[in-house]
């Protein structure tokens, strides 16, 4: 294959999966991940696949010990060498106080969070500098960048997140590689997280007083506008670091 | 007229002036204005018509009293309604020990970034919520997220825009206005502003060891991209801050 | 006289005067400077005086030209070296929306908030570091760390108040000078500041709800204890910057 | 026993050991735990009750499971309840580049930075909280506010350190719980850490050319008077974040 190669590790129906339509669309082949949902998946790539574009998908388990080495190895012998990798697995929980967080859910959270997160940067980002490039789009939340009360797992996980993209910029970035951090600082319109978090009344709810009328949800295909963006800004003028947020909705900073 | 309208406040020959080609280019009127170098002014306005391009330029002095008011009061009754501001105002003056540097000095920085910034928002902002909405993209620097020894002028006068930002999105991001604040975190290849800070022989140097072949200034055009894209963001996911910076370069916070 | 010397500007009844009187305790000749009520600036010299402590009191008008210069020359030719300064001007007006917010408004926030703490600043710190150091302690405010609807002026004047601080830092602490911000996330119960914005009858109504029995306000006597041991940090272990806030505020990330 | 207890975990002969002294000096009694060295631990609570001050030692693997707990639940139990608890667990490993950086060594970062601290912190919080407050000091590290290059497993831990710190903060500040997230911006002249990490040769030459003599290491004595200093804010002006580092070290924003 000679397309350019988009991974997207946390390929759900929110922005995971809108991003690998977009990269589809712009002419990369689109890796799509994701734990569990097989139909989901293969909707995703048939989705994909009916607008002309490339996409192969696969079941994933990122706490699994090399599950994601060995998915980027077999993705870079088969498909081809990656270019970009989208990184947007969430560790959201809900809220629970601090004796209800046990160390299970702690640690899942980090697991989620920021060991994959790791292992996908040491799995990729050596090859890419070598190859004298790439990009590494990386989905964070409000909680990389604020601790809130019932958030104990998600902020220390998210918390974790954002130094480690601050490190592995700090080592990449002058080899050519593209580091991103992306804190998106509100709810995104996604039956797949969002959804089943609130359960599917709440969910219908809230789509209801905040969606698509009103733009007070962050709309998945509009954020990979901005995905798409940032992997292709040039090289003397790369960001490292932006918040997105609907326009009706309130900063974190004020609450 | 009927192409909206992209006003440049602060439009030479480096990120301002570029961005007015990158809107013209995508179908705004280009308005630019800067303080000085009438010549220079007519040869943007003139190289943005001859790619086709809708352009018109003025010279205006933003610390006289009611001159911005009144040349966007002018801009909006004889070219259109501004859709876009971009504010483009510098206030680098080189480092300067605290005793070097004169009230004079001080209040100038703070003229030219804090104050002239809250008059254009005052002048634009609250008629673009009255329209329903419009795009407000502010130029910033490093010195707007960390006060540096010699910065004493210009650090005060960019953390004080900064907060200003967060404070004209508090009102009117719910209004439906965009307003971004662009933190500029290196050198930008820039003829008008760089380049008279330098000298015209230390910038030749500087171009050569970093410049366009290594990619280690920030590249007008390449940011131009950004700003746009920015314009362009669905109001379900605005970006309210984010940097900018050569590959090569250290961001900020690590020096 | 022999007592070291601590300057004080802004000393009204709330933190201002509360410093002035710790560090009175503590063996500090006190130089309070207040811009009006010469009646209650009597009141707070002959308060501490009273306790054995010696002070003098000085009515300053800091947005005058040369008063802040001339008022530091005249202290330390007729009282001694100022080792402590404690910079307290607030800028506070109140919620005003952009278009309610005059040019004026703007600049006084600014000549009240950032302005005279330059000036201050260059009045002192080289004396200072010349004598081998000093301590240059500067209130400030939320409005520093992130803006707020109707805070145009105030967060301006704040933001350009942090980051001259960590400007003067660079230059003067490598020399033996502490500068500290302190950024004062919460209401003072301070009748001089908040009791006037909001009235006399609305601020007791709030002392009610929030005051001292229930520490809901910032109670500046202990306020006065921070500030006294930033002072005496030993110079291998200096704070540039910490928050203060009563324990059951939220600080100003939570909202 | 009737003085109140002061538990500090990761006590050496640095920061950790000198805090305990220092409270043992306030009347507190000092409990002292550390991963190994139990001559070393012998000494510091041998060294405290010479001074007439109250001190127990425990060896404590706050990686076990259970220890933590067990050892919390047994000082409460026969010394007394824990008034304040000073978290000072270190994970730093120097630099090590992304691919030297193996899971176990991201992963024991981790579990000493960020698990440690959720666990001790669920098993006091709640109880202080009940009783009517406490003091819950964490010792945090420059890779808790930016990451650096080789710094993937030390920065991905303290960012969780300090999001978890905002997030315990907003659960147990308004029950009382006085939670602080201290950042050391620079080197502590400390045997056991620095000493260790160093070599015993290096951190000689250090010491000799950065140290007592220049204060260009922090000096734990001095340290611990700043956290005696948190620990007795009265509840109206606490403290949640602040930064130390020696007066001639940059901060850790100005590189």
């Amino acid at each position: 294959m000679t397309e350019p190669v988009c991974l997207v590790l946390g390929a759900g129906a929110g922005v995971g999966g809108n991003v690998a339509k977009r990269f589809a669309r712009g002419g990369y082949h689109a890796v799509l991940c994701r734990r569990s949902d097989e139909q989901g998946l293969h909707r995703l790539v048939g989705e994909i696949e009916e607008e002309g574009g490339a996409a192969s998908g696969f079941l994933l388990d990122a706490t699994k010990p090399d599950g994601i080495e060995e998915r980027i190895a077999a993705v870079e012998a088969e498909i081809g060498p990656v270019d970009v990798v989208v990184f947007n697995l969430g560790a959201q929980i809900g809220d629970r106080s601090l004796v209800e967080t046990t160390d299970k859910a702690f640690e899942l959270g980090w697991r989620m969070a920021t060991l994959a997160l790791f292992r996908t940067a040491r799995a990729v980002l050596p090859a890419m500098a070598e190859r004298g490039g790439g990009t590494f789009l990386v989905t964070s939340a409000t909680a990389a960048v604020r601790g809130n009360a019932g958030q104990h797992s998600h902020a220390a996980a998210m918390g974790g997140r954002r130094m480690l993209c601050q490190s592995l910029n700090a080592e990449f970035a002058p080899r050519g590689v593209h580091v991103t951090h992306i804190v998106i600082d509100g709810m995104v319109d996604a039956p797949d997280t969002l959804g089943k978090m609130l359960g599917e009344e709440r969910f219908a709810e809230l789509r209801e007083q905040r969606g698509k009328e009103s733009d007070g949800l962050l709309v998945p295909e509009q954020v990979a506008e901005t995905y798409w963006h940032l992997a292709h800004q040039h090289r003397s003028a790369w960001t490292h670091e932006l918040d997105l947020r609907p326009f009706s909705d309130k900063p974190w900073w004020n609450g």
